[in-house]
């Protein structure tokens, strides 16, 4: 007989049906045992009477696999209406070992390190589950937005000659008895890619030997990358980024039912000057510490009703070489950061396009062109004016399901302290 | 004026447009020239017969970006059968050096080092950018066919505390001070997960220490990854496949207009048994060579008129130690491999789902369960029969575009040679 999702159960009613799933609590009252069936899309209650049934039951622990075959019964108090009675219950797979935490509880009480020990089984919880399929979701709507916006997907080495985005914070590897490194994010490539298709995106790992020990950082984590060519300056970026959000957005609560926030059509924008000055900080700061982001985000919401708020125009001392400088004051750039809930989710911004401008850039900061030359030779041939973004996906989701900490949305984290399981 | 894209042109005969793009080909006659100017979604021709603009024009190397505005007019002999005339050419990138090799011709004439070294200019070339737009494709019907039927997509950690694949062909990378290695496969990962969602996916990179100098083997290369619970066996899995084999296919022809092979409803399938008579091997081989393959892929169209054969029943002593044994034989597996055009692209089948048979199956291979400790840990909370499959992206394409080398199809390839560019 054909298996049925317990979401499904309702359509069945006085059928007898096959379901399957864990055993996410069992129930052993004096004159009846409930069951309660977990499988991917939700649960089902299995009514058991028949006592051989239940002396077996008794035996079973959490987390065990059955497959029970039984009637659909109504019974408006149990989950979705219906209930499952005079079950026949095989089981597929037995647990024998006692959980180190248990899963039917709306939290899960073990401390983080015990369930990150134990991550195959906490990411069953319904709410790290939940998280995750955000997160899917997130990821789904970020590649429908951009495809229909002519870009194309790439793949991109993860194993690269030189460190790029800063000397520090790279993982070193024995490549074939040579050095090499982890990229940090697929910067260059998906630049010198908007010189084959103009407008590029990428999913996909990127690594940083990151010593912080925070809430926020892992040093594996997923970056929604993407980048576009023929474009003014980073407003064209921005414009895109804030269409492929609401997307996001809308594909989220789609796939998930879960409510997301209203992405403006035109998210407001403050350069970082104005930024400085609305967050009450001294006007020669050269970046914005967290409670200035806080205090931005405050302000986006009460004068423009808007949970996201762009800033423009940071310092170019703060910002990466590659960077295209604002061509009315060039010790500003064309880079933005976006806020969302007065945290910083994405950065983006116009890039260089031209060669020279590269080993000046670089000469400028006392840099050494050579390992940057891989990259730097396709500048050499021919690019558009051109920008982009890069969205951290577990910040993302944190922030948008109000998780204090990123290790509780992603499925097996690696830090500063953890490479397994 | 808004750019238009060269294959929208058609649409504005007698207008006045604006155009953007590299300069593909340049043709100085004597009384006219003509400018090729390629953008993400073909070409446009230019026709300059202003002496001002000519001699711009001739000071401009192939791949200056520039942008054109110039009227659309009717001429049956141009591509798309319009040209541009009476231009007004602004560059916007100038490219100063001599180009390693030509683009516009119908084959790349350089040897594929030289192409490599330049990969940025060499994917433009209007062949490379295709089969990449390919990879696109089947990843993007990929992901459709698997969310349609109820698969989650996951990301896991590339970065691992031990081997898990095989001893061998493992990148080791300094981790914070500890050793640590870079992912062979998502395999373990995405089998815990099956015991969250029921069905998983994911698209990520995979790692090989490989030594081999093959057309076949890259260092890094994207695994197509799923894995599935609640099966009956293997022969579940590959009615997954192929059905996601199917819309991989149609997405390619829909997306790129590249006719693809039919994929059967059921793709003719040989146990492997059967399949060393059918290739003429002896009856004690225990794998299938390259000509083997070959022998069976000529065998399933004359047989089956079919591109795509499965073999199943791989022996036991030549699958991976999770690979679940067939219960009828124990010394042949559940496992099986998809062969396309006589090569294999997709390797899967049903895998152990008890710990204590993970247990048994090391010792009886003689490994140690330590280095395996982090995962098997996962299978002692109760996981459902399951099974999944893994797609190389790259070999996929090099097949179906009939390309000789995997690294015309990659678009940064990583092998025993190349870290760069």
């Amino acid at each position: 007989m054909q298996r049925i999702l317990s979401a499904h159960l309702a359509a069945h009613v006085h059928e007898t049906v096959t379901i399957a799933g864990w055993i996410h609590r069992r129930r052993l009252l004096k004159s009846v045992a409930f069951l309660i069936v977990r499988d991917a899309e939700g649960i089902s209650q299995v009514v058991v009477t028949d006592p051989a049934t239940r002396a077996r039951l008794e035996e079973l622990t959490e987390e065990s696999v059955v497959e029970v075959v039984a009637t659909v019964t109504p019974n408006e108090q149990a989950p979705g209406g219906v209930e499952l009675t005079g079950p026949a219950i095989r089981v597929l797979s037995a647990v024998t070992v006692q959980l180190p935490f248990e899963l039917h509880r709306p939290e899960l009480s073990a401390s983080l390190p015990t369930q990150l020990d134990h991550a195959a089984l906490a990411l069953r919880h319904p709410a790290r589950r939940a998280a995750l399929r955000i997160a899917a979701a997130a990821t789904a709507g970020f590649r429908a937005a951009l495809s229909e916006q002519r870009f194309v997907e790439i793949q991109t080495p993860k194993i690269v000659a030189s460190a790029t985005e800063s000397g520090a914070n790279v993982f070193r590897l024995d490549y074939f008895g040579r050095p090499a490194y982890l990229a940090q994010s697929p910067q260059f490539y998906k630049q010198l890619m908007v010189g084959v298709f103009e407008r590029v995106f990428e999913v996909g790992p990127v690594f940083r030997a990151e010593p912080s020990d925070t809430a926020r950082h892992l040093s594996q984590y997923t970056s929604l990358d993407a980048e576009m060519g023929f474009i003014e300056d980073h407003r064209d970026v921005m414009a895109a980024l804030t269409r492929t959000l609401a997307v996001m957005m809308q594909t989220i609560t789609a796939r998930t039912g879960e409510p997301t926030p209203d992405v403006p059509g035109e998210i407001p924008a403050v350069h970082f000057s104005e930024a400085l000055k609305i967050a009450g900080a001294p006007a020669d700061e050269p970046d914005l510490a967290p409670a200035h982001e806080r205090a931005l985000g405050e302000w986006a919401l009460r004068e423009h009703g808007s949970e996201f708020v762009y800033v423009t125009g940071y310092p170019m001392r703060k910002r990466p070489f590659y960077t295209h400088p604002d061509p009315a004051d060039p010790t500003y750039s064309n880079g933005f950061d976006l806020l969302f809930r007065g945290l910083e989710i994405v950065t983006g911004g116009q890039r260089l396009h031209r060669y020279e401008d590269y080993v000046a850039a670089l000469a400028l900061r006392g840099e050494r062109a050579e390992p940057y030359e891989g990259y730097l030779d396709g500048f050499r041939y021919g690019m558009p004016p051109h920008g982009g973004w890069a969205i951290g996906l577990e910040r993302f989701v944190a922030r948008l399901t109000e998780t204090a900490n990123v290790r509780e949305v992603t499925a097996f984290p690696r830090d500063l302290h953890r490479v397994t399981p």
